[in-house]
């Protein structure tokens, strides 16, 4: 099935009680496009943590008040190295400075992470079904690095209405040989490929993925969160 | 700009000095399809590792043949878990079994990595620039996992005709902030993207995307790679 993703662009800058389903509905009319059963919508994570306030404010020395603030985010300092800290968020997520980011937020502030983006995901999610009529699966998405590879990619960390993992075992390859590799990290993939079309710079904070066979489920982002006795890079 | 990204369906299974460029043209043809400036190509890198007879026969004791060969293609062991082998290949790939795969590999044999990857790309890429006149970026895709995230995405272990990391370093947010997230890994996310369409166990082991504003320059698959002195988690 070919995949389709269409940015959705030209949102308004989001600021605390901002009707999110909305704007973003509002985005796929401007985009020729109405919400389909089948669709996926990747929300970045920067839009849902403003629209609920997920914004602290950096009193005093900027610099100096964003490193405590990462320090206060994190519930696990796992390295350090100069400015940088891979912290775990109460969330569990593995990441830079607690997920706390100052790029696309006001001066003087910093954006969070939203609260229970699982939470935040199905909100959306309902919303859109109660103006549609279609229940879609949303995907919160933000921007990792990882433990041995350059540059960063878009992951999901929150998740609505699909399986976080397509869970293969069972299946067999074209030879007939049971599969292995038996955990795809699909909503990963997803909003991976939301990126490609969104932009770190431009106000294309959501996309709609259409085409995507997404695994059946009611999964949560923490779903996709190696857990600590099996984690051996910590 | 809107993404597509097309299956190439209903390739053969794929033998030691097979034509993979035409094969790949034929499946673009069969999507009825064809190649056009700003396409990319995916493919997986196990139908070119097969081309290219990187291919390990496991004689005697299979289980015990493919972990010595695991171990043969490991220039370092990361980290060791049972029978997990977290290794770096001497391409300087991190990942689970030195690359080594029995998944969608004959009976009694191993898929190794190509040899070259980025030239494996390069020889796609000029076969099909030959054929077709058009010159498209080739990426060669693997399955990895990742430190603490459960489930498994695709990469690029192999890049032709396109840079592999986007730096947005000195471009600017919406707010005029200079972004502090400069890097994306443009080819790893066109891979996980790539594999939305693929799937495991189908006879789909490549796609054409469409669509992507990608990095411009002649970038390399370790490019992706994390130096060893930036690296604190080996």
């Amino acid at each position: 099935m070919t995949l389709t993703i269409h940015p959705l662009a030209g949102m308004p800058e989001i600021t605390r009680g901002d009707d999110l389903p909305a704007l973003i509905l509002a985005a796929v009319g401007r985009a020729g496009l109405a919400i389909q059963a089948g669709d996926v919508l990747v929300v970045t994570h920067k839009i849902v943590s403003k629209a609920e306030g997920a914004v602290a404010v950096l009193t005093g020395d900027e610099e100096k008040a964003y490193r405590t603030l990462v320090l206060e985010q994190a519930v696990e300092v796992i390295r350090r190295r100069g400015d940088l800290v891979i912290a775990k968020t109460r969330h569990g997520f593995i990441c830079a400075n607690a997920g706390v980011d100052r790029s696309n937020a006001a001066p003087g502030t910093a954006v969070l992470l939203p609260r229970d983006p699982d939470s935040s995901a199905h909100g959306i999610r309902m919303a859109i079904k109660a103006a549609t009529g279609i229940d879609v699966p949303v995907i919160i998405s933000d921007t990792f690095g990882r433990a041995w590879r350059r540059g960063l990619t878009d992951i999901a960390i929150g998740i609505s209405g699909m399986a976080a993992i397509l869970d293969l075992k069972g299946t067999f390859d074209a030879a007939g040989r049971e599969l292995h590799v038996t955990e795809v990290a699909v909503a990963d993939e997803i909003a991976a490929a939301a990126d490609l079309v969104m932009g770190k710079a431009s106000a294309t904070p959501a996309a709609l993925a259409r085409g995507i066979e997404v695994p059946a489920g009611e999964g949560r982002a923490t779903d996709l969160v190696r857990p600590p006795e099996e984690d051996m890079f910590r």
